[in-house]
């Protein structure tokens, strides 16, 4: 099975494009969890029981739990092994931004996907396909490419003009053409942006976004969803972090937000 | 004392501009080291015994570490704290190559600059200054921005042509006016590529900058240090990993390369 069937066929079963970013700040933790030996997998662990009826994909963002160094690391593997046992037809994607040369990629390559054992991984495109190959090589496991990204200054490089097209058009366009050869390439496309989704779609046939931005970022989901669907009516992975795991129901949350995204599924 | 003047202070006291990557691959390691408790860190602990006086920087890379997890996290902490105990004076880089939104990077700031205790982090342009702007509001540590990197395919977008000049143009151009504002930027200049180097220090002033490509990628020495020397006749980091803690004699080879350096600096 191709990888990104994975996530297609998780998403058809649930009816539902929800995934849920396991972005856990120390800081923002519940008191009652940091009473307890791992905090942060703790609170995943429940977080996860909430929500799982509602998720397509999960996406643990390395940098919560890098900074607390080899704790954090740890609880982050506790979080991947509790999925991979309990939840194993979910999708996992780590959120972690990586892109080095690529001698150095194979380091994130083990990390990410051998001692992780993520279904994706989210990469830089600044040094090009040449670098990134040891991750597009990897035919069991998914490459989600930064092709527009959600915050507000995004636009200072992405943005520039180059013979009449933009920067995010090209990295589009590439990846598209060339990066995709053994069919697990996706694009992070932010919510934040939807005129770009719309190009994107465009260029990019049924390839899946990884959508970051709705709630605390302020994309709006139906604009999303209008532009964003492939032709099978899937090719969106819908994120949402801060705004489901420290709400004051994060079950509701996501319920809420699953639903909203089958609104335009029917 | 401003975080560059850290290294400049170094460099001159020894009269070198070398800067020795800990990219300590653990298939790598010689047979000795497997057999201890922590093979990376002993490894590293014999490295800069060896290496420390032609050395003014040293920079582990992330994904070596990584790669094995918990473990490997854990000495690379131990490596710092080794590094921050027995040589303060030696200015210290994780190449991490990171960038994610802004909230996000506060969880890499604490990583690198707070956990860890390096000096300087290596970063992305990709997301644009304000996301960038946690690491840059560091006044204490040093950001290192991606330029122009050493691999074979870095043009695919870096050699994007906007309004006549390339896209590291224009990273080296908004770093130098915008992101610097706390002088403790600098760039990213690959070895493997002289004329770009030539350009930039043009665009950059004094900015220092972090060389990779010498030795297994194949950069040149004379060309970088003809065209890389700022003002003052430093400005460069010159980094080389695999060629030194890779080969029979460490010692001699960070000597070798040492002494190639300082001929230019007479």
């Amino acid at each position: 099975m191709n990888i990104i069937d994975k996530y297609n066929k998780r998403a058809k079963k649930i009816n539902s494009l929800l995934c849920i970013g396991l972005d856990t700040d120390f800081a923002k933790i519940p008191e009652r969890f940091l009473k307890m030996e791992f905090p942060q997998f703790e609170f995943n662990k429940w977080i996860i029981g909430e929500t799982h009826e509602y998720a397509s994909a999960y996406k643990p963002n390395s940098a919560f739990y890098e900074a607390r160094g080899e704790k954090g690391i740890k609880e982050l593997k506790m979080t991947m092994e509790y999925l991979v046992k309990n939840h194993p037809d979910i999708f996992t994607i780590l959120d972690a931004k990586r892109g080095d040369i690529g001698n150095t990629n194979n380091g994130y390559v083990d990390f990410v996907f051998d001692y992780l054992a993520c279904d994706a991984i989210t990469i830089h495109p600044y040094l090009g396909q040449e670098a990134v190959q040891p991750f597009l090589d990897r035919k069991d496991k998914c490459s989600i490419i930064l092709c527009r990204t959600s915050n507000k200054g995004a636009g200072e490089f992405q943005d520039l003009e180059i013979n009449k097209k933009r920067l995010w058009q090209i990295v589009a366009e590439n990846v598209s053409k060339d990066w995709n050869k053994n069919k697990n390439c996706m694009l992070v496309v932010g919510a934040t942006y939807p005129n770009e989704m719309k190009e994107i779609r465009k260029i990019a046939g049924d390839m899946t976004f990884l959508v970051p931005g709705i709630g605390a970022q302020g994309g709006d989901l139906k604009e999303v969803m209008k532009v964003g669907l492939n032709s099978e009516g899937l090719g969106l992975i819908i994120n949402s972090s801060r705004g489901i795991i420290f709400s004051d129901s994060p079950k509701e949350e996501a319920e809420k937000l699953c639903e909203e995204i089958r609104e335009y599924l029917k």
